[in-house]
C-alpha cells in the first residue's frame, strides 16, 4: 500500500490510498498576490503568520511555502529566494505543527528549504525536464523527501493524457535510478481548465486512476485550475475534488479557506470511508452550523478543532 | 452505447454513458408527506401542480410519481393506488413536458399508470424477487417501456455488493427471456445510509462501475439514501452525486428543487464533458447569482430557462 511519509518536528501526515485526503494549503505564495510581494520585499511577515494560522485552523494538513517574489529591487530569484525561502520556512514551522511543502522552480531556493526545514517535508516540484530531473533527483535522494513530479518535459505540457502518464513514468524511473521508491513520488497529472479543454476533467480522473493502477503512485494537483475563467468556480472544483478523489487522487494543493471545498473533501473523506463513524463530519458540521450563524470559517474552524490537534498558538 | 430512451407526448430524454445526468424529481411522492396525503384523499392536486411545476423549473428531466397513500377512508392500495396513480399522471402530463417515472410497489398501480401514461414512461420498478419480475416484467414487455430493477431479491437486501450485482445480473437475464433489451433496464445497486454502514459510498461506486462494464446498463438511486440520519445531509449528497457521475451513474431519482444538489450534479456534466461549450454551466450561474441576491431557486431557475425549453404553463 502506497504511503508517502511527510513531518514536521512533531507531526506525521501520510499521503496514501487509505488515508483522508490530504490538503496542501496554498495560500503562502506570493505569486499574483502584489501586496504580499510588497510586503516581503519590506521585511513584513505579518500575512505569511496569518495565512500560516488561519490555513492551519481551516484544515490544511499540509503547508505549501513558495518565495517566487520578484522584487523591485533585484529582479533576480536565484539570488533572492533562497534566502527568502529559508526565512519563510523558519518562520512558518516555528508557528504551525504541520509538515511543509516547499515550493520553487528555482533549485536553489529548494536546497535552502531542505537545509532549513526539520522533519521530512515535501519538494515541490521535479518535472521530466532532463535538466530539471539531474538537478533535483540528487536533492530529493540527498535529504531522503518525498517529491512533486509535474508531467511536462522538455517538450513541454502535452494536452495528450498518454504522453503526460508516459512522462511521469519517465520521472518515476528516473527517481528508481537514484534510489528513490516510488512511494515517494506524488505525481501531478497537471490539471487544465475546462473552460479551454472540455475534456480536462475526464482526462484528470483518467490519469489518475492508471497511476495508482500502474505506477502505484500518490497523486496532487492545483485544483483550482481545473475552474479557471468561469463563473462560480467554487461550485466546479467543489464537484471537482470529490470526482478526482473517487478516482483515487490523494492529495491537492488547494485553499483550504475556503468552506465549500473543504465540505467537499471531507464529505469525500466520509464517502471514501476515511472517516471512522464519520467523527470528523459531525465535527465539520458543528463548524458550517456556526458559519451559518455568522462565524468566519477560520474562526469557526479554531473553536470546533479537535484538543490536542496541533499548536495554535496567537500573537496579539 | 447504452441509451434508455424516455419519452412524453412531445419530449425524449436520453438516459446513457454519454449524456448529461438525468434527473428524476423524487417530490410527487405522498410517503411521508402526511399533508400531501391528506390532500390527495380530499381530492385536491394543488401541491402536485406545483411539485410537477418547481421541479420541471430546477431542471428535472423526469418526474417520478408515486401514488403510495394510505387512506384513512380505506387502508388497500391495491384498491386506491390505481385510480390515484392514473389521475397524478393525466394531471401531470397535461402540465409539463418532462417525460414521467411510475413508481409504486402496487402491480395494479403500474399498469394503471402505463395505460394513462402518453409517449414511453419509466416504469419504478421491478425487483429481483420471483413473484415481482413474473409480474412486472410482462408490463414492461407489453408497453415496450424501460424499467427501473432494484438489486434485492426474495433474500432482502443484501449488504454483500457482490450479491446485489448478481440479483442485478438475474433480473437483466430474465428481461432478456421476456424480450426486453439491457438497455432498456436501469438498475438501482440500492444506497445504504453511510452513517449506518461506513463502505456505502464506495460500494456504490464499485457497483456502478461493475453494471456499467459487465452488464453494460444505465443506472440510478435514490441519492438522498446515503445522507440519512447525518448532519448537513446536503453536503454529503452534493459530494455523493459527482462520485457517483464519475463512477459512472447515469440517472437519480432526487429533489431538484435543492440548489446545492442541482449545483453538484450541472458541475459534474461539464467536468463529465456532458455540457458542450459549458453553456449549461453559465446559464445555471445566472441562476445562482439571482438566488444569491434573494429569488428562490425555482423562480431564478424559471427565469433562465432556455427558451422553448418545455411548456411553462402558470395556473392562476
Amino acid at each position: 500500500m502506497t504511503r508517502t511519509v511527510l513531518e514536521s518536528k512533531s507531526k506525521t501526515v501520510v499521503i496514501g490510498f487509505d488515508e483522508p485526503f490530504c490538503v496542501i494549503g496554498e495560500r503562502i505564495n506570493p505569486t499574483g498576490r502584489k501586496k504580499l510581494a510588497a510586503e516581503l520585499e519590506a521585511g513584513d511577515f505579518s500575512t505569511v503568520e496569518k495565512d500560516a494560522l488561519e490555513q492551519v485552523a481551516c484544515g490544511a494538513m499540509v503547508l505549501d511555502v513558495n518565495a517566487g517574489v520578484v522584487y523591485n529591487s533585484n529582479p533576480n530569484p536565484n539570488e533572492t529566494e533562497p534566502p527568502l525561502m529559508r526565512r519563510m520556512i523558519e518562520l512558518v514551522q516555528g508557528l504551525v505543527d504541520a509538515p511543509l511543502c516547499i515550493d520553487s522552480s528555482v533549485p536553489a531556493a529548494l536546497e535552502a528549504g531542505l537545509a532549513a526545514a526539520q522533519g521530512r517535508p515535501l519538494l515541490n516540484s521535479v518535472t521530466g525536464e532532463e535538466e530539471r530531473m539531474e538537478r533535483v533527483l540528487p536533492l530529493v535522494k540527498k535529504y531522503n523527501v518525498p517529491v512533486v513530479a509535474i508531467s511536462n518535459d522538455d517538450t513541454g505540457i502535452s494536452e495528450d493524457p498518454d504522453v503526460r502518464f508516459e512522462v511521469a513514468r519517465k520521472i518515476v524511473q528516473r527517481a528508481a535510478d537514484f534510489g528513490i521508491p516510488a512511494h515517494d513520488i506524488v505525481v501531478d497529472p497537471l490539471v487544465m481548465p475546462v473552460g479551454a479543454m472540455a475534456s480536462a476533467g475526464q482526462q484528470v480522473f483518467a490519469l489518475v486512476r492508471r497511476l495508482r493502477d500502474e505506477l502505484g503512485v500518490n497523486t496532487t494537483c492545483g485544483a483550482s485550475n481545473i475552474s479557471f475563467g468561469l463563473p462560480h468556480r467554487h461550485g466546479i472544483n467543489a464537484a471537482f475534488l470529490p470526482m478526482a478523489i473517487g478516482a483515487g487522487m490523494t492529495s491537492a494543493i488547494m485553499n483550504p479557506v475556503r468552506p465549500v471545498e473543504m465540505e467537499a473533501v471531507r464529505a469525500a473523506n466520509l464517502l471514501m470511508n476515511h472517516d471512522a463513524n464519520g467523527a470528523e463530519w459531525i465535527r465539520f458540521s458543528r463548524v458550517l452550523d456556526a458559519v451559518a450563524e455568522g462565524a468566519s470559517f477560520a474562526d469557526a474552524s479554531q473553536a470546533a478543532a479537535p484538543a490536542g490537534g496541533g499548536r495554535r498558538r496567537r500573537r496579539g
